[in-house]
C-alpha cells in the first residue's frame, strides 16, 4: 500500500501470451480481494506516473507467486517497460470510450472520420484485449467499411507509427500478397532496382503461419532486425534495404490486428487492403507493385476475387496519394525448389550469381516484376522495363548491390547447411498436375522451418514433370532427426501433396 | 514420445484464466519446436482416446515449467478432467467448421437451422477461443438476429446442457433483468408460491460484476451448489428450491457467452434473451413472470428498450411453448436496506418473518410479483394475487416454507454480522432524489462483498427521504479495516451517489 493505493512487487515468470497483455496475481491477494477483481478482469497497471497500461488478469492459485507478488507476460513487460523487482501500482480502468464506435458500426454505423484513429491508438496502447480486437474486426468484416472508410483505417494505422520521409520524389516498392512458398522475388527485385538508382526502402515480414518469410530468409544472408535509423542509414547510402517489419515501428497496428484476424480466419479485404497500403505509407512509398498471385491453394483462388481486390487497392492508393500497378501471376505451385530460409536464400543467391542452375520460374517472376518497377521511372520506356531489369542481373551489377545492401545492413553471411536430408520418392508413374502449397508448406515447418534455418523441403519436380515411380520428388532437410521423422510421418498420411494427371493415378 | 506422437507430464500451477483453456508449455520444448507451435496456437490436448479439449497455447520461458512439462488452466483441468502428473499428448487441431456459419453471418447470411446448435456445441466443448466467441456475439449483436435465429439460439443453448422435466403441467418460474441492489426478490417469492402448491424450480446466478446475486445471498441461508439430483428431490419434496445455476449444468453454453459478451459490453437483446429463456426452459418452467426494473442507472433505462424486449420474450417464448408475462417495475434506487449478501439475507428473513421493521419496498414487490405468478394457477381469480400472496405471507407459511426449503438443501443458517461498520454522514440538508445503484453496488464491493458475505452497505435512506446534514445516509460493513478504508476513499471522492434536489444542493 503506498498513499492508499495498492501496490504488488513484479516477478518473472517468462510466460508469453503472444500481444496480449496479461497480468498474473494471487486470487487472494489483497489487491484482488479489496478491488474485487476476478479473473479475466481489465485492470489498469501502473509502474510510475508515465507508463501505465490496460492487462487482462488472470489469477495464479500456487506458490509460483508468493503474497504481494504479481508477474505479467511478455507483452505486458514489454509496454509497461518494467523489470523484474518493480513496484505496480493496480486501479480499476477507466472505460475505453472507442469501443463506443465498434458497436455503432455494429449496428450499422459508418465511422466518423475520427473514430477509426481513436481505436488504433487504443489498440496499440494496449486498451483493448483480444476479445475487443474480434469484435472491431468483425464488426468491419463482410465488406461492412466503405473506401472511406478504408482509407481512414489506413491513415490511422500510419498515424499511430512512425512514418519514413525520403528526399527522392519517386519512392518504389513492391507487396506481394502471399500463399505460395519460396516466393522470394523480393530478394532479386530489391538490389535490381537500387542499382538502377531508385529508391526502395523495403520491409518485409517473418513467417506467420508459413515455413519461411521474406525477412526470415534475408536473415541468413544478413541482419534484418535494423532500427528506425538504421534503415534509414541503409537506405540513404545504398538506395534500398531488405528489412524486418517488425522492428520499425511501422503501422505497428497491423501486427496485433493480423494475429486475431488469423485466428478468426476472417478474410477481410478491407483490413488486407489496410494493412498493405499502411506499411507502404509508413516506409515512405509512393509507387508500388502489387503481386497478386492466383490459384486454387494460394490466399487470393479465384480471378473475381483478384479484381475486387486490385480495384480496391488502386482506388484507395489514389486517395491517400499512391500509384498502385497491380500484377495477376500463377499460384499453382511453389516457385524455385527450395521452401525454407535457407534453401530459398540458395535459390536467391544462384538467381543473382547467373548460375545456370538457378530456378528459372524465380528468375522470370522477379525480372517481371522489377521491371513493371522500373517503369515508374520516367527515364524508362513503357515495355523496356524486363530487358532492362535482366541487363542489370546479368551484368552483375544486382548481385554486387545485393552484397553491399548485405554488409550495409551488417555483414554478409554463409547459407548453412542442413544436417539430416531424405528423399521423398514417387510413388507413381505419371505426370505431375498439381502441387499442393499448403501442404508443401507444413511439410517444411514439421521439418523445423522457420526456427530451423537450415530446415525446409527441397524440390525436385514442377508441374508439368513426367516422373517415373520411385523418382525422387522432394527431399527434406531438417537440424534434427525427429523432425525429419515428423514431416515424413505427415507425408506418408497424405495423398493429396502430389496430384497426378487422372489417367496415371 | 509415445507411439510417434508428443507427450508431455501435467503439472498444476493455479492459473485461472477464467473460461478460457489454456496449455502452458516451454517454447523450447520438443513439442514447440517440432510442431511449430507458438504463442496464441490453438492446439488439441488429448489425455486418453476419449478427454481431448482445443486450448491456447502460452509459452514459459523459466523454469515454473521443467523440460517435458506442462501445465493447463483451471478450466482446462477442468475440461480434460486431468490430474498432476498425468501424461497429455499434443497435436494440431481440425479446422472448426462450425467457424463457416460465423463468417457467413458477418457477411449478412442467416444461419441454417442446425448452424447454431453446432456452433453451441462447439462452444460447450471449448472449442471456441475467446476471440472466437467474441467473432461469434459481434456477427449476431446490432439486431442481426431474426425472431426465428433467436429461437434456434435458445433451443440449442438448451440442447446442450441437461434438462430437468416435472410431473405437473404447470411450473412457473420469475426472473429480473437486473441492476437493481438488493432486489432479493426471489426468496421471498419461492417459499410464497411453493407454498400455495405451485412447481417453481429456481435457479439463480451469482454476482458477476454486481455486489451479489440471489445465489450469493442465497447461500447465507443455505447451501446452493445443488446437483443435478438434489435439485430434483429438494424441488419434489418441497415444490421449490433456490440453488445456484452454475452446479448444475442447465444451458452452461450461457456462461461462457455471457462473460466474453461482458468483456465487449455488448447490449445484445438477442443473447439477453436466448439467455433468459435458455435457462427457465432447461430449468423445466413452462409460465414465467419477468420482472423488467427501469431506470437510468438500472439495465434497462427507458420504456422503449423495455417494450421491445417484452415483445421478444413474449412471442420468442410462445414459439418455444413458454407463457410469458412481462411486469416493468421501477429501477431508479436499490431496493430493501441492506447491499450485500448478509445484509440483504436479514432484510428477506425480516420479511419473511413479518417483522415491523421489513423494508417495505422489498416486501411489496415480492408480493406483487409473487401474486402474478399465482394468477398462472387456474385455481386463482384473475386480480386476487397479490391479496392471496399476502394471506400466505402473513399467515406464516411462507416463513414455514422457506425455513423447510432451506432444511431440504442442507440445513439453515445463521446471518453472520460483520466486524467492523462506519457511518456515512450527509454533508448536505436537503431532499435526496436519486440513488446511484452502480456506484452503491460499487461500495459494497470495495466494502468485499460478495465474497466477504457479511460486507456491504446499509443504506438508510431512500428517494424522497429529507436529510439534515451530518446524518447517516448508509453504514459501510466489511471484515477489514483495509477494505473498509478502500471504500470510504471511493465515497469521498465520489459526488454523485446521493442526488439532492437543486435548490439544496
Amino acid at each position: 500500500m503506498k498513499n492508499g493505493r495498492p501496490t504488488l512487487r513484479l516477478k518473472y515468470l517468462g510466460i508469453d501470451t503472444y500481444k496480449e497483455a496479461v497480468i498474473y496475481m494471487r486470487p487472494d491477494c489483497y489487491v484482488c480481494e479489496s478491488e474485487g477483481f476476478e479473473a479475466q478482469a481489465r485492470v489498469r497497471v501502473s509502474l510510475d506516473h508515465s507508463h501505465t497500461i490496460i492487462a487482462t488478469l488472470n489469477t495464479v492459485a500456487s506458490d509460483v507467486l508468493k503474497i504481494g507478488e504479481a508477474s505479467l507476460s511478455e507483452y505486458a513487460w514489454k509496454l509497461l517497460g518494467a523489470r523484474e523487482g518493480d513496484t505496480i501500482h493496480i486501479s480499476h480502468p477507466e472505460p475505453i470510450r472507442s469501443l463506443a464506435y465498434v458497436r455503432g458500426k455494429i449496428h450499422g454505423n459508418k465511422f466518423p472520420s475520427y473514430a477509426l484513429l481513436e481505436i488504433m491508438r487504443d489498440i496499440v496502447a494496449g486498451n483493448y484485449s483480444d476479445i475487443h480486437i474480434a469484435a472491431f474486426l468483425t464488426a468491419c468484416a463482410g465488406n461492412h467499411l466503405d473506401r472511406d472508410e478504408i482509407r481512414d483505417l489506413t491513415k490511422a494505422m500510419v498515424n499511430v507509427g512512425e512514418r519514413f520521409l525520403w528526399p527522392s520524389e519517386l519512392v518504389v516498392d513492391k507487396h506481394c500478397v502471399g500463399g505460395l512458398p519460396g516466393n522470394r522475388t523480393t530478394l532479386v527485385i530489391v538490389p535490381i532496382v537500387a542499382a538502377f538508382g531508385l529508391t526502395i526502402p523495403k520491409t518485409s515480414s517473418r513467417a506467420i503461419t508459413s515455413s519461411a518469410g521474406t525477412a526470415d530468409t534475408m536473415e541468413v544472408l544478413a541482419p534484418v532486425e535494423l532500427s528506425f535509423s538504421k534503415m534509414l542509414n541503409v537506405v540513404e547510402e545504398q538506395n534500398g534495404c531488405i528489412a524486418w517489419g517488425g522492428t520499425s515501428t511501422l503501422s505497428p497496428a497491423d501486427d496485433i490486428i493480423i494475429r486475431v484476424e488469423r485466428v478468426i480466419d476472417l478474410d477481410s479485404e478491407a483490413q488486407l487492403v489496410a494493412s498493405i497500403l499502411s506499411k507502404k505509407l509508413a516506409a515512405g512509398s509512393n509507387h508500388i507493385v502489387i503481386d497478386i498471385p492466383i490459384g486454387p491453394t494460394s490466399k487470393v483462388r479465384d480471378q473475381k476475387k483478384a479484381i475486387r481486390l486490385r480495384d480496391h487497392l488502386i482506388s484507395i492508393g489514389q486517395g491517400l496519394g499512391l500509384t498502385i500497378k497491380v500484377v495477376f501471376t500463377d499460384g499453382a505451385q511453389p516457385i524455385g525448389r527450395g521452401i525454407g530460409p535457407a534453401l530459398e536464400a540458395r535459390d536467391v543467391l544462384a538467381v543473382l550469381q547467373n548460375q545456370p542452375e538457378a530456378p528459372q520460374d524465380l528468375r522470370d517472376r522477379s525480372l517481371m516484376l522489377a521491371g513493371e518497377i522500373l517503369e515508374f521511372s520516367p527515364k524508362v520506356v513503357p515495355g523496356s522495363g524486363f530487358a532492362l531489369a535482366k541487363d542489370i542481373l546479368v551484368s552483375g551489377k544486382a548481385w554486387k548491390k545485393f552484397q553491399d545492401i548485405c554488409e550495409a545492413q551488417g555483414g554478409m553471411r554463409e547459407v548453412p547447411v542442413a544436417q539430416y536430408k531424405r528423399e521423398y520418392l514417387s510413388r507413381h508413374t505419371g505426370k505431375i498436375s498439381a502441387i499442393d502449397n499448403r501442404m508443401i508448406a507444413r511439410i517444411a515447418k514439421l521439418a523445423g522451418a522457420p526456427q530451423s534455418k537450415e530446415a525446409g523441403v527441397d524440390l525436385h519436380v514442377h508441374v508439368g514433370a513426367q516422373v517415373e515411380k520411385d523418382q525422387p520428388l522432394l527431399t527434406v532437410h531438417s537440424e534434427a532427426r525427429g523432425e525429419l521423422d515428423y514431416a515424413f510421418h505427415f507425408i506418408s498420411q497424405e495423398d493429396g501433396i502430389f496430384q497426378f494427371e487422372s489417367n496415371f493415378k
